[in-house]
């Protein structure tokens, strides 16, 4: 059988003999009804697969995510193979979006693999966890050594780091690689984050870079991450900051609606106009397009009508999870994962706003002034949780034996994915200043943020906090900046509470690290020490 | 062999023949010097093992919480054996601590169990994690159907729920219980809370009330908690909330400390006088004592000389993982645990402390009141966080199928435990008036605490960050009582931005739940929703 394709591969310029031939019948076929709708019985359409492959890369699985990417390969002249379990969802595409493209459609495996080039590159776009495997384990017979598998979903990294693992046995490369940038980001360019087999980047590289976002310069956002699953780490933590990011957004648009009153569409110009400054990014452009955007059926702000739920799928979940893992104060991260697991208990927040008790209503600030304080408040909270992220993958990096280029992981997310900011430049520079940067903050442009930023920080949270205004991201991200710049903090108080209550031993400042003592704090009770300690 | 024991064993009214026999001959040696020391060896004194149990119960497993266990049961009547997989802190011990006691020291796992008298309970006190198994693999095969093991170390609830199950299919019981109160509480009265296989809990329940603390009312703090790992999940929620807990306390410390600058011994005696109060607690109570102490060594407050950098085991990121899994905005006791974990990067923030400034020096508040608002503040911040606790027990015994009696969880944490406190009474009241409470704060007393301490809460609060005094768990704390009481959230932005890019759609405040729209926000891009939406 042959495989589906659309007409008019006119980008493809190296379209190889096979792939004429299809083109030829196929052009025939489709001048009069779209491939394989259901309307139109074509499954005789269907032939033997092709003895040498044609297409640049295959991809599995056509939810929005897979569709908008084939869309974007083809679009910079490679040719894709799709594919998709239920195979309607292959008809659809290969009538429809994917319609004079240089995309072929299979409707079974062993015809998808024939239509690849070796060494195959086969990339699944398939939901996380066990689609993957479940995928892999299909694909993995009709594959040769040396062939390449690229997970393009939101995998957990530690199940990238074992299907590498596994599949380099069979002597298969794999690579797990973060892809973000959302439906429209997919389909014009993704920031996109691959790790796993080093020896299948030189493959890939010229697809992934071809398709991904390019930085002003035209330095791709794309770049090679580093072993095993470091592509999914980064990603994860892509993620990660992305909810802090946008749970920062939303308390100040909460503190401007609150406090001010303010309406959404003039918050929405606030938002636009401070996307023309030091916050310019995605986020932040794209809130205020939606502030400003009105409801068809009741002609209201569209954010009035949505419900105040948010929900998650797991990547910020999984970045605190790390975090905790290996003891990196990612506080304001999570504080943002706990924020939408708050927001969900929707019904509970109705009942209980009904019993519990708010402050006394107070004086509302200077409208102007307290605009721009907002805005300082929300930029140095937006540092502190970078720094965060950024101290989390150091942290990561050193226990997971990678070599993280932190300036390159800045440049990847300067373009094309979702936490896209002007400020990333920053952040490259002071990397590119002190590759040993042990926290962000230190670096002289962050550290002077702070300094400049930190007396409007300081009085928006304390407004909030008075008021009765909901404000978990920033008051952790002040905390986080508070402790991190404290020489002495009142752990002291903690470690000899443990050591009241549990013999956990304590050191002291007058004493070498690693010598620990025991005080027997009542008089009472034996003598013996907890013997462990772990920080 | 005979069996290990101590002379004097006066307590124990109902010594049966075998213990009587080798009490005669212990005492015949134990008269001129302790028994197995290694200046004197006495291996001679073991023969083979006896026919018929002795012992109550057994404990595997001679670091302070096991032997402060032992001691304990011995105190109250029972008969122990007791056996160490280093022999010679058996000997230690036996020659020691346990001289004069029903103990009975075993130096093989043969001789260990034949002690026991049927059925068997052999009781763990050894490291979480591996080492549970390889006992449990070492004792099983020594047991009989019916025989029980119990695990009293703090281990991760998804261990026991195996260690349950793989335990019943040979038809062995398996209890895990939470054990708090430290190396004092172990030894006078700890809090005890088992779950695991209820068959087994008739034949524990004597020993384990028995040695437990006991409410003012007789009530011992031990009962049943439920099945699987119901009470291992338990003990690391009581943990979870101890972190915070302690955080809290420090936090408070540092406010009276940095903003009035009292020192040491002066908040020493705040604490104490605030422990006759409605904060009156063992944490409280023992930090008025740690802010007494002197150091010998320089004649300063111990806390003085005391490092800043907190340990930790384990218990409170376990709860924050459970948290974070479940979706239960239990972010207080997470801010503790990355408070701890900040607080072990004592490097980092004293080079930190040098880059990074603080705000302008604040004006001192007036002592006497600022005093009483911290004190305020903390009981506010306390009441939140077990909020969270109980709001995380509630939602994973509804994921676990658990059956979890509220008030009686109360009322092991009212006596025994680390976080034993007179408000408990409150909670289990609260529990009392309503089973089916939804959160802690709706209960009257507690919304009433709310009301009346929150101008408190939010001036103490509001002053720490105009001052830069850190204040991550109290921050936290008002964070989750403002959002929890919010009938509106900011989050439909965040849901807004999420069908932006992602097509997750959203749903409307004028339609019925579950009912799912996406906008095409920017008129551009694909039409496709994403299919799934996970809260």
């Amino acid at each position: 059988m042959w495989p589906l394709y659309s007409e008019g591969m006119t980008q493809n310029s190296t379209t190889p003999g096979d792939l004429a031939q299809a083109q030829a019948t196929q052009t025939q076929a489709d001048s009069t009804t779209p491939l394989r709708s259901e309307a139109v019985q074509t499954q005789q359409l269907y032939a033997s697969p092709i003895d040498e492959g044609v297409a640049d890369i295959g991809i599995i699985g056509l939810a929005v995510m897979g569709e908008n990417l084939i869309l974007n390969m083809a679009s910079k002249g490679f040719t894709v193979a799709a594919f998709n379990r239920t195979t309607s969802k292959v008809d659809e595409f290969i009538s429809g979006r994917a319609r004079g493209q240089t995309i072929l459609g299979a409707d079974d495996l062993p015809t998808f693999v024939s239509l690849l080039k070796k060494p195959r590159k086969v990339m699944l776009m398939v939901k996380a966890g066990a689609p993957v495997d479940a995928f892999i384990e299909m694909v993995t017979p009709l594959l040769e050594e040396g062939d390449i598998i690229i997970d393009g979903g939101n995998t957990y990294y530690p199940d990238t780091v074992r299907r590498e693992a596994a599949l380099r046995e069979k002597g298969l490369y794999f690579i797990g690689t973060g892809v973000s940038g959302g439906e429209e980001g997919a389909l014009t360019g993704p920031s996109i984050m691959p790790g796993g087999s080093p020896e299948a980047w030189p493959f890939v590289k010229p697809i992934f870079q071809g398709i991904a976002a390019k930085v002003a310069d035209g330095t791709p956002c794309c770049d090679w991450v580093g072993e095993g699953g470091a592509g999914h780490f980064v990603k994860m933590v892509h993620n990660g900051i992305e909810y802090a990011d946008m749970q920062m957004i939303a308390e100040a648009y909460s503190l401007l609606s609150g406090t001010l009153g303010l309406a959404p569409a003039e918050i929405g110009k606030i938002f636009e106009e401070w996307n023309r400054g030091e916050l310019d990014s995605y986020l932040i452009e794209i809130t205020a397009d939606i502030l400003s955007k009105i409801d068809d059926e009741t002609g209201k702000p569209m954010v009035d009508v949505i419900l105040d739920t948010a929900g998650q799928k797991g990547t910020g979940k999984w970045t605190s999870v790390t975090a905790l893992d290996v003891g990196s104060p990612a506080a304001t991260i999570t504080e943002a994962v706990y924020a939408r697991a708050i927001s969900a208990l929707k019904d509970e927040r109705v009942a209980a706003s009904k019993l519990l008790s708010g402050p006394a209503a107070q004086p509302a600030p200077d409208a102007a002034q307290f605009t721009e304080a907002v805005r300082q408040a929300l930029y140095a909270s937006k540092i502190a949780a970078y720094a965060q992220g950024f101290q989390l993958m150091a942290l990561a990096a050193r226990e997971n034996g990678w070599k993280l280029d932190f300036g390159s992981i800045a440049m990847m997310w300067r373009g094309g994915c979702i936490i896209r900011a002007a400020f990333l430049d920053n952040i490259k520079q002071a990397y590119d200043a002190d590759a040993e940067l042990g926290n962000l903050l230190l670096a002289p442009y962050f550290a002077g943020i702070m300094a400049s930023h930190q007396a409007s920080w300081r009085s928006v949270i304390a407004t909030a906090v008075t008021g009765g205004v909901w404000v978990p991201a920033f008051s952790s991200a002040l905390a986080y900046y508070d402790g991190y710049r404290s020489e002495r903090l009142p752990a002291n108080i903690l470690q000899a509470q443990r050591d009241y209550f549990g013999a956990h031993t304590y050191e002291r400042i007058d004493r070498a690290r690693g010598e620990f003592f025991h005080t027997n704090w009542t008089g009472r009770g034996g003598t013996t020490a907890s013997t462990t300690y772990n920080v």
